[in-house]
This record gives C-alpha cells, sequence and structure tokens, in this order.
C-alpha cells in the first residue's frame, strides 16, 4: 500500500466523494470488517467499481488483485489524506440551539475536533456546553492572541458572521466552518466552509415535486 | 417568459445548483433589485455566463437579449420549479437541540414548511417549542392517521431513525428530511435527502491540509 503524498491535482468530483468513503470506511471499521472487495464496496456506496478504483488511485495504490482492500488500512489511508490525524483546537461562536447541537456533535473528536472556547453574547457568559466554558465574545481577539486555535465555527445569525469571520482570521485560523445564513469571505491563505442547511431541503422539495414526472435523471 | 412545466430530464448537476440559485435570488429580491445581466448574476453566483444560461434553459426561456433578467420573475420561476409555492404540513422528531433549531429556522415558512407536530419521548411531551407542542413518540402513527402530513424530518439518534422512517411512510408523508448520522432508506415512491452535517467539516479539514500544497483542482 503506497499512500500518495506529493503534489498531485484531485479533481473537485473525488474531493466531494471524500466524506462519504470516510463514513462508509469508519462504520466497515467499526462493525469489524477487516476484508473488502471493490465490488462490494461500490455496491455498498452505489457507485461503480471502476470509479471506485479511479478515485482511489489519486492517493496511492491500495488493495490486491483477487484480495480486495484491507479495510483498516483504506480508512486509516482515507484520515490521513482528509488531515484527521491532526488534532484542531477549536472555538466555537454561538451557543444558541445550532451551537450546542454541534458541541454535543458525536463525530467531532473522531476527527480530530478539539474545542477549546466558545463564545457568545455576554449574557449568555459563564455557561459551561460539555465542559467547556461560555466566554463573552468581546474578548475573542484576545483569546485567539493567547491560544492557539486553528479552526472556527460560526453559528450565529447572519448580521454578524462576516466580522467574526474577519476577527478569525486575524487571530490566525487556518479554517472556518460557517453555518451563518450567509456565505463568509476569507483570503486565500484560509479555508471557509460554508454550510447552507436550508439547501438540502430545497432538493428534498425539488424532488418531491418532480418525482411523479419522471423528470429526474440517474445519478 | 415561458416556464417549463411539461417533462424535460434535468441533469443532477443542475438540480444541485437549484438551491444556489433561489438564495441568490431571494437575496437580490429582497434588496429590492428589480433587473440583473446575466453576466453580473453569473459573477456573483461565481459561475460563468453560459453555464448560467444553459442551466436556466432546462426550465424556460428567460431574460431578453441586451435586457438581462427581471429578479421577481426569475425568483418566482425558481420557486415554482423547486416547488416552494406549495404548503407542507411537517412533523419534526427529535426536540433536542438539534431539533430546537430546526424548527427555529428562520426560512422555514418561506420555504412552504408549515410545523404542525413535534415528537420525542415521553418525559419531554408537554413542552413547546415555537408554539408547537411536543407529542410522546408513542402516538405518531395515530397522529398521521389523523393529520395530513407530508414531509417529516428526524433529528433523533442513529439508532432510532430509520424505524422513525418506517413510521413515516407508513403515514403516508412524500419526503423525510434526515439529519440523524445515518441514512434512512425509503420506498422509491418516497424521497429521503440525508444530511451529512460532518461531511462538510471533512471537506473543510480535506482544504486546510492541501491548501499549501496547491494539490486542489480549480472549480
Amino acid at each position: 500500500m503506497v499512500i500518495r503524498t506529493g503534489p498531485v491535482t484531485i479533481p473537485t468530483a473525488v474531493i466531494k466523494r471524500l466524506p462519504m468513503y470516510y463514513r462508509y470506511l469508519a462504520d466497515l471499521d467499526r462493525k469489524g470488517i477487516s476484508r473488502i472487495s471493490s465490488r462490494e464496496l461500490s455496491q455498498i456506496m452505489d457507485i461503480t467499481s471502476s470509479q471506485l478504483r479511479q478515485d482511489l488511485s489519486y492517493f496511492g495504490e491500495f488493495g490486491q488483485q483477487g484480495f480486495g482492500y484491507r479495510v483498516e488500512d483504506l480508512y486509516g489511508a482515507i484520515c490521513t489524506i482528509i488531515g484527521i490525524e491532526n488534532i484542531y483546537p477549536t472555538v466555537l461562536i454561538g451557543a444558541g440551539n445550532l451551537g450546542k447541537a454541534i458541541a454535543k456533535y458525536p463525530g467531532f473528536r473522531r476527527r480530530g475536533i478539539e474545542l477549546v472556547g466558545i463564545f457568545d453574547l455576554p449574557d449568555k457568559a459563564g455557561e459551561e456546553i460539555e465542559g467547556i466554558p461560555v466566554y463573552p465574545v468581546n474578548i475573542l481577539q484576545s483569546f485567539l492572541l493567547e491560544n492557539i486555535v486553528r479552526l472556527g465555527i460560526i453559528t450565529t445569525p447572519a448580521e454578524s458572521a462576516q466580522q467574526l469571520a474577519n476577527e478569525l482570521v486575524k487571530g490566525g485560523v487556518s479554517g472556518i466552518w460557517n453555518f451563518a445564513p450567509i456565505p463568509v469571505f476569507v483570503p486565500d491563505d484560509v479555508v471557509a466552509e460554508n454550510i447552507h442547511i436550508g439547501d438540502s431541503l430545497l432538493s428534498l422539495l425539488f424532488k418531491i415535486k418532480h418525482k411523479e414526472n419522471n423528470e429526474l435523471a440517474p445519478n
């Protein structure tokens, strides 16, 4: 097994499928399944075997003819490719329902996320969520100066999202996971992932409406 | 302006961009912008003009040479295409933090979602969230028999998700919006949208890791 580590241009479509590989392999690994054929793996993931093999070829050489993949190796490799072996000290801004739900998200630790501080308006400061203190957001700047923080998560209303993103960037984070209902913009050396929960609701409504008309192309 | 209503096969990639069109057009409409050129619209959406024109061609004929698009018309057409003009009586199962956050989601009503009941374990029953009562989940079946419900939202732990999806299907819903951390499966005449919040976190981690190596292809 060779994990490719040198520069290689990975198509966006392949990158988008990486989390799916992670989910299925983590599940197989937890179930104690040690070996899987490319046919079986592609079937449970609902992609073709040739797409599976092509995707994995971007990352290295896995599997052996007639033996299939070792789940643990492939899972470990996908984790390395995604960068999950790292630890990301993280601040969460917004201690409302969504912020609380995210702070309690069971997959966090497995993905290397270590919450070091939660911030909200001063009237919520002093609370604790999952053992992490809620600080007033006006001390965010000094907190970022005094602590190494690699990720910021924003779950505030739209109005304050961009300003908070700017403060996070100034404080040296590498990435922002933004749940506010507007996208935030960051400089080229920082990554922002804007998650629009409502988008998947619209996809659902669209599919309901168009299902009966057979207007949907196969995936 | 002609909105296409007859059967037409819409490629999956175009369907995936529909929520983005909705978001940007809703925003322009709220800002009172009445007219926009295809060049401007494609710029703010970060796609090419030819992609924009091609996408819209699946839905009808919009815009006039040298005039651009009427925002209100295009927004209305996108709403019709997605099916937002309909009202969807909806039940939410799971009154934890995520369920509460979703019940309070400001874009809900605009998208036609009308919460008619929230369900959780009996010890949470009797609460109210946004004026909607929380019922014990053991009366879900009879509630679905007595009320017209078109959508079910699941925000429970993984263990109970599929069984609840089965009950929703038996109760006659057209679609399920599933936030549980495992996908749910439904018969062919029902639509399930499984939202994996953790996937976008993995994309973020991947992009952070690979940014410096210039390994990312342009979109």
